[in-house]
């Protein structure tokens, strides 16, 4: 019998908003998974550093950040085959992630290439947007509003066609986007209704109004929520 | 001194899916708050009864649910000085919300009457539509993908152009709006792509493809996925 992958959102950033079923399942664990950019520490880790025990076996995923895209398939398919590896003997797995697995999370790749063979859990979390909007004290949503996650990837024209309709929108990833987004944001009027939140519920957040930040670049961590029906700043 | 209102998302139903905040919030609580809609039993005090004190107060904020807003906002407003009389003679008082509070929560009508006068702390909780991609297996975007979240209260004008131009939609709250969702999809040719979760992660969940479903009306907490990077069914 083949072992179980389980892919568990943390949450986040604060500890305490894992979800109890993220909790039982990393404390419990024999085996965790998570990815490491750069070589660096992993974010997940250190949101579940706590939980997890001190026997426990761990395989690192180093992700290489770049542009192109090659060298990150390279570093999914070998995290792929070791996690595969490891089910093959019948262990089952935790992998960490960030947020919730399913929104915008690394482990998509992993669940790409091993739903098919394996039995895989999924474990939702609270995302980085829904905890920005409660650290700044504004509601994403009510009634009919219509709500629009934005990657601050995407090009100028799509960027500004989703935000010219809408009265709440999150812009995720803005790292190095945000002199584009600052720009886009002034040229639509939009400044005045938008917030920049730095790793939401971690020790290092940081809330500012986007016409406050003087700097080019923001950490990738970012969210700018765009709310129009917030008084303006 | 004044007492502190908590306004704590306790996730989309499985019990497990709430946080480690929410649930020690909850356990130590001495006054719970709840709406309950038309008299019946509150889906947020369901999903959380298990770890409300025996002895725990309830303050019960009964919501007729109609088209009509002025009888909610009637309700809104005797349960808001419901719960600043208990917050005026200092004591603390969580109040239970479906899912994320600043995720159309009604938690927001309540704050919007209750968080200029007094200490008001929310906690972020996973939403229904987390959940329900994860239980259908299929992530909700990944890398630049947007996401839309469309209330099904919206007019068809608006929802159409919404849907012509997203890789990733949940349309939420379908209920009475199923046969007008059902229908603007196949005219789009989104049926193929289109599921439909009822009580996303509650014992009664149920998951079909809208193109499989006869009947003209949902439950209310339905959430219909569209997601074009999905193989069709």
């Amino acid at each position: 019998v083949t072992g179980t992958l389980y892919g568990v959102g943390v949450g986040p950033g604060d500890p305490e908003l894992m979800t109890v079923k993220a909790w039982r399942l990393i404390s419990t664990a024999k085996t965790i998974a998570y990815l490491a950019a750069n070589g660096g520490e992993s974010t997940a880790r250190s949101i579940a550093k706590h939980f997890i025990a001190d026997d426990a076996s761990e395989i690192i995923i180093d992700m290489p950040m770049r542009v192109e895209r090659q060298p990150a398939q390279t570093a999914y398919d070998d995290g792929a085959a070791r996690i595969s590896a490891r089910l093959e003997r019948g262990e089952d797995i935790v992998m960490l992630c960030e947020g919730d697995p399913f929104f915008y999370g690394s482990f998509i790749h992993i669940y790409e290439r091993l739903s098919s063979k394996y039995k895989v859990n999924v474990v939702p979390g609270v995302t980085s947007v829904n905890a920005a909007a409660t650290e700044t004290g504004s509601p994403l949503a009510t009634r009919d509003g219509v709500i629009k996650i934005l990657p601050a990837t995407l090009g100028e024209d799509r960027l500004r066609d989703e935000l010219m309709t809408c009265e709440s929108v999150a812009i995720i990833k803005v790292g190095r986007h945000f002199e584009k987004i600052r720009k886009l944001l002034a040229t639509l009027d939009l400044l005045p209704f938008a917030t920049a939140i730095e790793l939401a519920t971690h020790a290092e957040q940081r809330i500012r109004a986007v016409s406050k930040i003087n700097e080019p670049t923001m950490p990738y961590f970012t969210t700018i929520l765009v709310n129009t029906n917030r008084r303006p700043t």
